[in-house]
This record gives structure tokens, sequence and C-alpha cells, in this order.
């Protein structure tokens, strides 16, 4: 069984490209490690009607789980959990362990209740708050017909904290699978000549390889060839990528072809 | 009326973070500075059924443009156009200024055109091949329904070249729009507290302000304030972006907090 996941990322920023979104491959590196097979990102922007009608869709997909992100803060333009509430057909209440989070966070410094800080522990009915140890807004989970739904807040380091507490504690599926990949440049040999022999290999073998280009196709060609797969077994995993990348090697050799420096051994 | 645009990023290393989308926000970033209103992004991985039904999607949603990265090269990964293609419902053709193309850059070079390197010049029927002055791969466009879709090429100078062609000499349709921005720091005011003054400004003027908060809520309050505006005069839109940013750090100075560095002055 396959474990997918999706990532929806929330913020004008991604969408006027002021902000380059490391969010996304954070949340996509972290969930493939896991052995989640990441099928789609996206991003849009602050608003209720889109958050609403995108959630439902990615739902509609059935995914193992999905990690939301941004807009959590206090203010009018974060909107993610009115969002999320309203793609669910669930109202948005006040969540108490939430409300103590914050009661904690403010009031033990002397900062009062204001309604943009309250507003942080309105979550869709039946979330659990995720506590964020590197910020003040809460993440929260739910679970909706076998899907996880996560929500994070935008900024990194609290994204990861939520995340990372997630993962670790809350988790309703874990999959079974493990992932491995490995890389090594080529010098002198063409994308395109390399080709023919790495789809045979992919073709027989059912490992995923692929060529990133880094130089010029025909002037200067200079390629990064990445050798990724998974299964139930680590070592098995490991043995079979090792010793792909000895055959597409070999492949390279015979081409002419030089091994650069190797990333990961 | 509005000129709305979508991205969509192709490649499995987007999906498992191995790589930052530094592609979507280049082509967001280019977009939005034209005057286009980008919805959405979306990175999907390289499947031929999944670019297919995602292209379909974004067409019903009629986009003025998509600009499409990835997947166009010689390997049995790449499937952007045949995938653009389905999701058309036309032909992949061999198309003959593509041909040219390529016959130019590779049988100048004494090198034969094999299957893979063939396959870069089969387009959709109907689409316009796009010179790529930075690598092989010719990107393509054509205009469906009145969406300009162009596809460009994943490696980032190849995108780059490719979409700069594109946009200046073959846009269907220029948006009449402006768009400006500028940003300032504040220190020593919460995010929180800030929140209903902006609210307040950004329901009277309609600019959009947005607090990206860079240290701790509480303990280390740090923001930076974003004020954003697109119109028909640049004069006029640069004119209310200033005046609005006056106001904002008139409110700051009132809740006692410091402007630091200004970034754009």
């Amino acid at each position: 069984m396959l474990y997918t996941a999706e990532i929806l990322t929330i913020g004008n920023e991604l969408l006027t490209g002021r902000t380059v979104n490391t969010n996304a491959s954070y949340i996509a590196s972290r969930l493939t490690l896991m052995g989640f097979s990441v099928r789609r990102i996206t991003a849009i922007r602050d608003e209720l009607e889109e958050i609403a009608s995108v959630i439902k869709e990615i739902l509609g997909r059935s995914p193992a789980i999905v990690v939301v992100s941004g807009g959590l803060g206090p203010t009018y333009d974060d909107m993610t959990a009115e969002g999320i509430a309203k793609g669910l057909d669930r109202k948005l209440v006040m969540n108490e362990d939430a409300l103590r989070e914050l009661r904690e966070k403010y009031q033990t410094r002397g900062l009062p209740l204001t309604q943009e800080r309250l507003k942080m522990a309105l979550l869709p009915e039946g979330a659990k708050p995720i506590r964020n140890e590197a910020g003040i807004a809460p993440g929260f989970t739910l679970n909706v017909n076998g899907t996880d739904i996560v929500a994070t807040p935008g900024v990194p380091r609290e994204m990861e904290s939520v995340l990372e507490s997630f993962l670790n504690h809350m988790l309703t599926r874990r999959p079974p699978v493990y992932y491995y990949e490995e890389s090594f440049l080529v010098r002198g040999v063409m994308e395109s000549t390399l080709a023919p022999h790495i789809k045979g290999i992919v073709k027989e073998t059912g490992v995923y390889i692929k060529t990133h280009p880094k130089g010029h196709e025909t002037s200067e060609p200079y390629l990064e060839v990445q050798i990724a797969y998974s299964g139930e077994n680590p070592d098995r995993v490991k043995e079979i990528v090792r010793s792909v990348k000895e055959r597409v090697k070999a492949v390279v050799r015979e081409l002419g072809g030089t091994l650069d420096r190797v990333q990961n051994p």
C-alpha cells in the first residue's frame, strides 16, 4: 500500500515570488525520508474560499497525510484555520487547550489576550492543538476519513517545531517503508547519450534514476546522477541502490566519461 | 479585468524535497512585476497521467497564462510535452522548427540525431517552439481558449532564457497594470499588537499590508512590514504605497516601536 502525501503552503508572499518556498522542500524531504510518497505541492494565497476549496480538492484525492503550512498567526490575513474549517464544513471553535497555551505565553508576561491573540485559539471543531515551542500560534491536527491533516505556522522554525512534534507523537499511520538515495557526478557524457542506457536499467530494475544536467549538453556535459529506491528492508534497499550505482558508473566509463567527486559514497 | 496566472513545475526532485523550487519563485516574481496575479503554484511528479490531468484542471480555471517548467529534456522521465498534448487531447507531432534547432545544435557538432535527441522536437500539435539560447531543449507555447500556455525547461538558466523570450515577444495579452511594493523593519512591536491597526488601514485604503515575523512575538518582537499595490498609473501606485507606508510608520512610533534599516526607502 502506498502512503501518499500532499503539501499545501499558504501565503501571498509565495505567489508574488517574494519568498522562496523552502518550507515545501523541508516538509517534502522529511515526509519522503519517512517513506511517504509526496504527490503534489500546492501554493495558494491567503484567501478563505481558495483555502476551503483546495482543502476539498486534496481530500478528494485521499492522501494518507496533508501538511498545511502558513496562515495561523494573529493578523487579518491569517485565515488557514477558518479556511480548513470551511473546507471540512465544520465550525471554527475556541479550543481550550490552545487557549491555555496562549494564556501561558501572553498572560504570564502581563500581556492581555486581545481579540487578535484569541484568534489563534480558534480551530476547526474536533482539531487537536500541537504546541508551538518556537513561537506563539499553536499548530493543529485532525483526521478526516483516514487522512491526517496537520496545520503548521509558516515561520520556518515554528513549522519545523510543530511538524516534528506531530510526526513523532501524533501520526496515525507510519509507512513501513524505507527510502534511500545516492548521487554521483559525471563529466564528459551528454545527457542524451546516457539516456537510452539509463532507460534500460530503470526498466530492468525498477530503481529510479534521474540525471540532473549541471553544465551544457554539448559544449560542457556535466551531470548529477541520482539513484533512489524504497522498500521495507533498509539493508536491502541500500544494497539495491549501490549495485545499480555501480552499473551506471560502468556505463559512464564505457562511454568515455569521468566520475567526479562522489557526494555520498 | 484581472490577468490571472498559474505556475506548474514538474519534477520528482521537487516532491522529494531534493530541489528547492526557485524556478517557481523566479517565475512568480517575473509575472507579478508584469501585473499578473499569480493564483496558484503546483508541483507534481514526472508522470504522464498526472501532468495531463493537472493541465486540464488549470485550464478549467481559465488563467490568462500558465507557465510550465521542467520535463522537456531527452531522458525517459521527461514527459511534459506528451503530458500537455494528452491534457489538451492533441497529438504529439514532430515540429519542423524545433527539429531545425536540434539539427543546428547537434549535427553542426558532428553529433547524430538519436531517438532521445529527436524526442525534444516532439511537441503538441499547433505548438510554436521557443528557442533555448542557454541549452538544447526548445520551449514551446500555444494558446488554448484564451490561455497562453508556455512550457520551459527545468534547468534555471534555460527556463529564464525561454521565459524571457516568450514574455518579450510572444505574450498574447499584456496586463495594463503596474505592481509596486516597499518594505521596512520594525523592532519592539508585537505582530498581534500591530494587527488591529493594520487591519483598519487595509480596510480603509485597499492597499495590501503584510507583517512578516522575523524575531519572536513576545521575547524579541521584530517584523518586516510589506506594503504592496497595483494599478494602471505607476506614479499614482508608488504615491499610494509611500503614503500608506508613512501612516504605518506613524502607528509603529505611537506604539513605541523603532524603525530599523529601511530596505527600499
